[in-house]
């Protein structure tokens, strides 16, 4: 049997390892159009803090290691072009050029997402770049050795965007942010997106809301960004506006699209045609608190709907239950976290949302070092169902938000999950763990 | 109506207050038999670390308080010596060795648990110690202060003890432990306790295993403690060989008795009598893995209970789901945690239990500062379900076992468990989780 695979990154390389292993005599080939495979996405922005530190560090597997130890038909610089569903073959040309075509009996598309690039003048120019594979990280960290960057402008204010600020700032570099929109951190709750405004602050990052780019021009200092509002001089543009599916190749092929024109997919991975997987940043979900399809590209899922597709291929049914959407990023000091829906996301999706913002502290009463955590709580008032939990604080937050994600899972109230018995002892927690603080005031309100 | 309180600790306390929110004309008395109430005791081992910090420090609210803003009539230095059922009502000793009598509508016994004592000759010894309420912290620090101590032996070698080892070692004390049983953490997987057994062995606390106590003696240092293997010198002993359920005036009261001899509760907290509650260290539970009852002293199930108590008292029923027997400590640098069975425990309520044990990374694969994070998780071969799990390492191992903890609330499978929606950054965990990489895991071995 031949299993084709459209994508080197997390998904389509954590399907052909897992196809390979499960079933040895399988015929494993995967195309992917840059040179890397299997490398950690999501550490580029703190390899780019460092500039001793070798991008490749991040290369979790060597191409090498795919082809000669698992035997797995690893093509890298071969762009996929055309899906013919009927001929079950994909067609396509290499980066010399050459055309090509595979024949496949199954097929996964993990063609991962891209940044979108706003349309405007001069974001096509030398310094302004965006960071999506490994090639884009080693292209910044190549100018920024290069031209002595010392001023930076991010457009867009998302989880990268963040993440970069921290990693800029860092190497000493002045940092301005700027978007469209009015509002930082849309999706959280204002008075926990006002902590992490306030750490940008404190960090000398300037945060420009509610200017429209014009473009970006040259200038003596090297760009110049042009918006409705301010001016800012650097010497490098980095766009993070968000990413989009790669789903035109599943579009063309006539593939059922999801949100945001992502790849749909059932709890099997499958999609419209029977013959035809999608999984990672390419590919929807269902949400485990909505039921309905969502489009939220995370490596977890990406991996976990890698290895599922394998398991479906060589024979062995997996059904994937869904996301809950949950997220953590650091922002300089402070940790930031989220799992299931917002306000705005619990009313859009028909529940009688009820939310509660509480302030408790990262150790128990008396503990040295103890520090502030901020929890938004959601909840449904018709079901009495916990919705959603985002949190903020300068320590134990990223692990926490696990334990109301377990709740999503399992869709339990927010009264059962208050009642969960959390881990005490005082250089950790409170006696009453900040998320059960939280599920109290929250009955509260509900 | 009069509600009456034997005890003024988390449990007595909490309720105490939350019953007078609730219902503010409510005639509330608390018989405390110290002079201390609403205090940290968790963090008295951390207090004793540091020689220039008040022991008051871990008062949470004064007696004053209680007395003056929330007009709970509460008598400290009242002993209760026997409850008439009967006649509800209860009677005793003050310090002063008055005889006092005090009438109930509903009573809660919240007495607690006191450090059992080896019965062996010498441990009533000046420089003997044990933990348990406030005063004796005081004492021990007082102890320290006065008599210059260099060495300390432990007897036992549960959380207080392993906690004890800590704050001595801070205050650069020798430290010996010693136990009658040949195991080390008896209650953990071997492999995960070797790893603290590790931790103690780099910090040079002299750990001794399986010899029998004989007694303590006078010496020329001070105290001789004999066994019938080492004889340890020191200037002070500790004794933390575990903690018993103050269930005497229940039991003579003729309530019944749970596990251990706790006094026996329902999920609303009610004893055999009608009129009267337990809650606390004294008191059982249900445990939400087998349904069976358990005795299971922590601080949060104190505390909630207590709140539960007041709840039902003012006429607005509450009933818990049971604890999960979730406990964090930590040892040196390591944080250790469980939550759920251990082998031998869910093999005893009768499942079949299988076992894993994973050793991952604290960080994401090339992220600075990444440590180990060992994890053992146990399933139900029968029936698929998570039953416990737990974990060792230097960073997240605290909040991590939270998820599990919840997990098991919720009567999750492993399968079910594994597929959680966790969160995941570069400086917080690696893309699977290793609560995840523990449950993919597990469920090849079930």
């Amino acid at each position: 049997m031949r299993f084709l695979i459209i994508g080197g990154d997390a998904a389509g390389m954590s399907a052909a390892s897992r196809a390979k292993r499960g079933m040895p005599d399988l015929q494993v080939t995967v195309l992917e159009q840059t040179r890397d495979v299997s490398y950690s996405a999501c550490g580029m922005p703190y390899n780019i803090a460092d500039p001793v530190r070798d991008m490749d560090d991040l290369i979790v597997r060597k191409a090498e290691v795919f082809r000669d130890k698992q035997h797995i038909d690893l093509r890298t610089g071969h762009r996929a072009d055309s899906i013919q569903v009927k001929e079950r073959k994909v067609t396509g040309k290499t980066r010399k050029g050459e055309d090509f075509e595979v024949s496949y009996d199954k097929l996964l598309i993990a063609t991962g997402a891209s940044p979108s690039i706003p349309r405007r003048p001069g974001f096509d120019l030398p310094g302004v770049l965006a960071l999506k594979n490994l090639e884009d990280g080693r292209r910044i960290k190549r100018f920024m050795g290069e031209r002595n960057v010392s001023r930076v402008v991010i457009v867009g204010m998302g989880y990268i965007g963040l993440e970069m600020c921290e990693s800029l700032r860092a190497r000493g570099i002045e940092v301005d942010m700027i978007k469209p929109g009015p509002v930082f951190l849309q999706w959280m709750n204002p008075e926990l997106a006002a902590i992490v405004r306030k750490e940008l602050d404190a960090n000398r990052i300037g945060v420009h809301l509610g200017h429209e780019i014009v473009g970006i021009e040259k200038s003596d200092e090297g760009l110049r960004l042009l918006s409705k509002g301010p001016v800012l001089d650097c010497q490098m543009v980095l766009t993070a506006v968000g990413v989009l599916p790669n789903s035109q190749l599943a579009d063309e092929a006539g593939l059922e699209l999801g949100p945001r024109k992502s790849i749909a997919v059932d709890s099997a991975l499958l999609t419209s045609d029977e013959n035809i997987y999608a999984a990672g940043d390419c590919a929807d979900a269902f949400h485990v608190v909505t039921g309905e399809r969502a489009w939220i590209p995370l490596a977890l899922r990406a991996n976990r709907a890698g290895w599922a597709v394998a398991d479906n291929v060589t024979g062995k049914r997996a059904e994937l239950q869904g996301v809950a959407g949950t997220a953590v990023f650091r922002v300089f000091d402070l940790e930031v976290a989220r799992t299931g829906l917002s306000m705005s996301e619990a009313e859009k999706a028909g529940f009688e949302p009820a939310e509660t913002v509480i302030h408790s502290r990262s150790r128990a009463h008396a503990h040295p070092g103890s520090t502030t955590i901020s929890v938004q709580m959601v909840g449904d008032r018709k079901s009495g169902r916990l919705l959603g939990v985002q949190m903020v604080g300068r320590e134990g937050v990223a692990h926490r938000v696990n334990a109301p994600a377990v709740a999503l899972h399992a869709g339990m109230t927010v009264e059962q999950f208050g009642q969960s018995d959390l881990a005490y002892a005082p250089p950790f927690s409170p006696v009453w763990d900040p998320m059960l603080t939280a599920a109290n005031q929250l009955l509260k309100e509900m």
